[in-house]
């Protein structure tokens, strides 16, 4: 495919590619590489602490495209689901101390057989967060996720559904993150992009190829499989989306190489593949 | 859950439930058990042939459901496209052989990126089938299945789509088969199962539990995962839906085991989930 480096400057580092790093490694990995934008995941931020993670942030002038992850609203009981919508508060709050206004919802999965249940409390949990949130400024950005993870971290697995809980708040509160590896398969994924019009929050790319043998750490570098990557993206812009563009793989091998080398391979099937 | 004994006149062993065993053994095997119903696929008939096989499941008197299978129309050449064609017509001549009026398609892969291109070669490999498969009295069975095949076995994933391609036949020549592994997290379910009313071909159970770590064998028995089976199969009986019953899992484990242990369990764990 043609490449196309105008699109460098969308170019986000999800934290998770490369686990190996520490966020100090990765910011400064990022600000060597030329990487300008950076998606930072929670258990990222105990090494340093908050304000410590903020200080290095800014100090390679990278911007935060979104936090990963609030969600996690179902459980077995009110009690636990109280704690997971207090844990997504101060989700929140790390988000917006981080600078991004982006806080990207792993919706979590049925705990027991219940999967209509479950998708209800995922409702409940957002509309009980919504307030907060706005009030820090920072918006919602329900992520569908691939069927593959319906029974341990998602029951929310379209963007029909995800634009569909969305469509119930306004754009500056709640939208949908379009990650391909999740959504590439589905029928209605132009419609569903078209519907999410002005509410896309986030896009994230990576590709799909088999054998699958860790679901979790499936994912392979873009341009190393199926995934019609260019087109979606092509979709996502023109349904507003103009943003940061997050690549989020996790890999054991990219996570077990030196993460500069990851940063290179990164940025090169960038703009190869997206 | 209760017990639901009414429901082994449906039971029907999908043969590569007990991969070990070849058509002769799973034959005897289910008629020891008293399991009334099975499943052929179609490797299974090289051992003995058609004609043998045929004599082999008319002495122990049971009924065949389907002939497994059908379907793998997209192919990058035309030449292929027109092979897979033939290919299709043999296992059409195959299953009228073997008493059943029900041959399932597995619908197949994109041989390159483009997922729209294969669903609508899908399509036209029905067309070109239908009236082949009527002539011998054989319908054929869309099987949906799930998104985490979609790279390299269907790149029909749900049941809408299923539903969609066969409302352009009657039902006598095309219907669905609903496989609860392939289609327990489609926020559509429901709707689509309700929808398929008088056009489901074959109902098919197994259950999902993670990890998942091989795709293929990712299947465990009935009870043993998250699927709401038995609220499934009550609304394959309110769609019309009132024949055999298939229990296809491939998993490693129960191929390890004799064949007849693994009947014993799948006759337990039917009269609780199903």
């Amino acid at each position: 495919m043609a490449e196309d480096t105008s699109l460098l400057k969308y170019l986000s580092l999800n934290q998770i590619t490369t686990e190996q790093w520490n966020l100090k490694e990765a910011a400064i990995g990022c600000a060597q590489a030329e990487v300008p934008w950076i998606s930072i995941w929670r258990h990222k931020l105990e090494v340093f602490g908050i304000a410590e993670s903020k200080r290095i942030i800014k100090d390679t002038g990278l911007e935060v495209s979104s936090l990963c992850r609030g969600g996690m609203f179902p459980a077995a009981t009110e009690e636990q689901r109280r704690k997971n919508l207090d844990d997504n508060k101060r989700a929140v709050e790390e988000a917006a101390e981080l600078g991004t206004d982006v806080l990207v919802l792993v919706c979590g999965p049925a705990p027991d057989r219940n999967i209509d249940l479950s998708r209800q409390w995922v409702g409940e949990g957002i509309e009980q967060l919504v307030p907060f949130a706005e009030s820090y400024g920072v918006k919602l950005g329900i992520e569908p996720l691939h069927p593959m993870y319906a029974a341990d971290r998602s029951v929310i697995v379209t963007l029909g559904q995800a634009n569909k809980i969305a469509e119930e708040y306004s754009p500056e509160q709640v939208g949908v993150v379009v990650d391909v590896f999740h959504v590439w398969w589905d029928p209605e994924l132009y419609k569903q992009i078209a519907r999410a019009k002005e509410r896309i929050l986030g896009f994230h790319v990576s590709d799909w190829n088999v054998p699958i043998t860790d679901t979790f750490k499936a994912r392979r570098m873009m341009g190393d499989g199926v995934i019609e990557i260019r087109r979606i993206r092509k979709a996502v812009e023109e349904a507003g989306y103009h943003g940061p563009i997050e690549v989020e793989i996790m890999n054991q091998d990219l996570w077990d190489m030196p993460g500069e080398h990851v940063l290179k391979l990164m940025k090169d099937s960038f703009v190869k593949h997206v």
